[in-house]
């Protein structure tokens, strides 16, 4: 078990490549591995060597100044680098449908290419400085979600987290683990217990590595275990992160999420979504129009590359659900807490947001 | 993957040995072991070679006919073998503590000890007499329970289930899949979504095994996704087992069955316990007395005997949870399905046991 500290990032532009950690590997083995092309960098996303909605936009815009990369070896004219990579940038976009922070982030760096007046080398350089200031952001925002939601922990409370948000699923820090990095700060006596979150047992195999590596007090549980200790009033908060937000507060996060929200709401446990505004998608009115992503049958069917059912048995794979509004105490931004009603307090949020720009 | 038909017997005595499917190998082999000795029928139970409440009731009372034949090797008087038989008899009890199948079937072959007339041989005969009488009334109560669920399963309806209360937690047939084969003798359009209930994963190993040898169309599913096919109505009933159920209808079963049993009530769907009457524990008013086992930690931390998580996580493993009775919509029993208040179906259905017998 390597060593892993919560400053370490997750991942970074370094040069002329994109370093970041292989999560496929954890906990067995805390490895770097460098992305030196676009397509690399997309089946690296896809492959979920880098996963989470904040970590996958970074690695978006990284893969976009990969490609420019290669496209300005090709001797094209300006117009056509322009062309072929905004085509790129959109084939990039396509790696993982659900996470809007992937589609954020690859526009950011369109807007970018679209909007340069600098030659091609000079585009490459705009999209790889855009590339750090995006992690440097990631960051910093991630530290303001931390602070915000520390304020509505309990003193002593023991939070429940599904999958993980944490410092390696964003640049660094995390979103869901960067509430418990904050509060925890704050009071060493919380805790956290961690759902393993099959198929892909983030939970288990990422949660626990980087909590525990930090010294804070974790307990593995399995998916459908939550009931058993809410009901024994052994959780007293749940915080799971998101993949995309409607513009009703609509969340969606990785498969189970949504059965842990209607266990808590079962026993009267808050249950807070943390995330940046750049997962809040405002061109969908509700959750009913997020795209689910189905993952490969074997995830289910296999682990660590063993069988564990009947080979003929049928799967259904989604990788992500949708949990409703009703079933969210707050959502916690690096704007503050977002409360119900939240078509009126996600407005408000990105009516702020573009005063201050 | 071996073959299997419904029709074969989980668990039968032979001869003067116990043989039974051990099910810690499935779905990766289907072979019998010969349990020829009490200890090793303790620990069979225990490692769950053998397991579901019924199955594990009828390995209980194979035990008690065990130590009975090591006992007779020891040239005791009548009255110290009758003792020291007693005492196996309560210790092959405690091989697991929620299951109270197996306390009654223990209690069944203990009434046999202490009522007979007859010599140290007679008294052997007698207990294995029991053992041939219980492995039929356990096939002929499925079928029965199986009969009366099929009733009230829609046509073309899709069945969620929760572990295996199927042919191998009984001596055959099953419970929650009685209900399930009886249905589908009916109506071949019926399928069913299986849990695959971690952390032992009795729902992908066992479950998926014997539905698919049965030609049953099968969907393996991980524990968190059930809302998500609730919410899309995919899912038209819910039917699970149980190992205790307290006089007022609560029901003890696997981990996660509670998590379930919420959200489909959330979502309107009717949820099930299917289970012959020696499940019900009319000595206790509610499932706040039932004992829940806290098994190894392993379970939680390893699969396939490879490590999941850090090595530094805690860990907490209930075997089982308690359903109350408000989130179940009826139990089926040989004696047809009980309906809420179910203080007064439960008594009133063990009155007409008493009456009968």
């Amino acid at each position: 078990m390597a060593e892993f500290h919560s400053k370490i990032k997750t991942i970074e532009w370094v040069d002329n490549y994109s370093k970041m950690v292989d999560q496929t590997l954890l906990p067995y083995e805390f490895k770097y591995v460098n992305i030196t092309g676009g397509q690399q960098m997309y089946d690296a996303i896809k492959t979920m060597i880098v996963r989470g909605a904040p970590a996958i936009g970074v690695a978006g815009a990284h893969g976009v100044a990969l490609y420019a990369q290669e496209l300005a070896k090709e001797n094209l004219s300006r117009a056509d680098f322009v062309t072929q990579l905004l085509e790129k940038a959109d084939y990039m976009a396509t790696s993982r449908p659900t996470a809007v922070n992937l589609m954020w982030a690859v526009d950011r760096q369109k807007e970018i290419i679209m909007n340069s007046t600098a030659d091609i080398d000079g585009i490459i350089k705009e999209l790889i400085a855009n590339c750090t200031k995006l992690e440097n952001d990631d960051i910093a925002i991630n530290k303001k979600i931390g602070d915000y939601g520390a304020e509505v922990v309990p003193k002593g409370a023991t939070i429940l987290t599904h999958c993980n948000a944490g410092g390696l699923a964003t640049v660094g820090y995390g979103t869901a683990l960067g509430v418990v990095r904050s509060a925890f700060a704050k009071d060493n006596t919380i805790q956290v217990f961690a759902d393993e979150t099959r198929p892909r047992q983030q939970g288990a195999r990422i949660t626990t590595f980087e909590l525990t590596m930090d010294g804070i007090p974790t307990t593995l549980i399995t998916d459908g275990m939550c009931s058993y200790f809410m009901k024994k009033g052994m959780i007293d908060m749940v915080v799971v992160g998101a993949d995309r937000i409607a513009a009703n507060g609509d969340a969606a996060n990785k498969i189970g999420t949504y059965t842990v929200a209607i266990a808590a709401k079962y026993h009267n446990i808050p249950f807070y979504v943390a995330a940046p505004l750049s997962t809040i998608d405002t061109s969908i009115k509700t959750g009913d129009e997020i795209v689910i992503e189905e993952r490969s049958h074997d995830e289910v069917t296999h682990i660590n590359g063993k069988i564990i059912c009947a080979p003929e048995v049928n799967v259904i794979n989604p990788g992500f659900d949708v949990t409703p509004h009703e079933l969210i105490a707050g959502i916690i931004t690096e704007k503050g807490i977002l409360r119900p009603d939240y078509n009126k307090s996600i407005a408000e949020a990105f009516g702020s947001v573009l005063l201050k720009n």
